[in-house]
């Protein structure tokens, strides 16, 4: 079994709209230190036994589904775990 | 200068409709080995310089407003750099 943790980011050049509104939401509160805010989406897959190559699938789901290849970037970190 | 990464997700025991869904549609694209999706949010924050402890500002930004702590829990990694 593989545990997959999927990290999908805007591209640097596209502009975060959501990121904007939560600084100005924080400075607001008066968190004025803070510069800038990006962001994104977090994901955790659990894989079960396959006899595919598990990078293979993780690197297709996410061009296909999770991310959009145009405007965001994603990286990826795959733990293997033993079954209980 | 501080980039710190915060992950919020779900808590185990909260029901998680839009991880179910996009298993569903894992499934339907027939990546059928993936047993399970947990969706989270990711954000990257950057402070500027501050005389405050920039962990607990992290630690009260994420109660405040970044995640729900009735649901969600959130961790966070503090990164200091120099600034160019």
């Amino acid at each position: 079994m593989y545990k997959v943790k999927v990290y999908v980011t805007l591209r640097e050049s596209v502009l975060d709209p959501q990121g904007t509104a939560v600084k100005n939401s924080l400075h607001s509160l008066n968190y004025s230190e803070v510069a800038d805010v990006r962001i994104g989406k977090y994901m955790e897959l659990t894989i079960g036994e396959t006899d595919r190559d598990v990078e293979t699938i993780v690197n297709e789901i996410c061009d296909r589904l999770l991310a959009n290849p145009v405007i965001e970037d994603y990286r990826y970190e795959i733990e293997e775990c033993v079954a209980q």
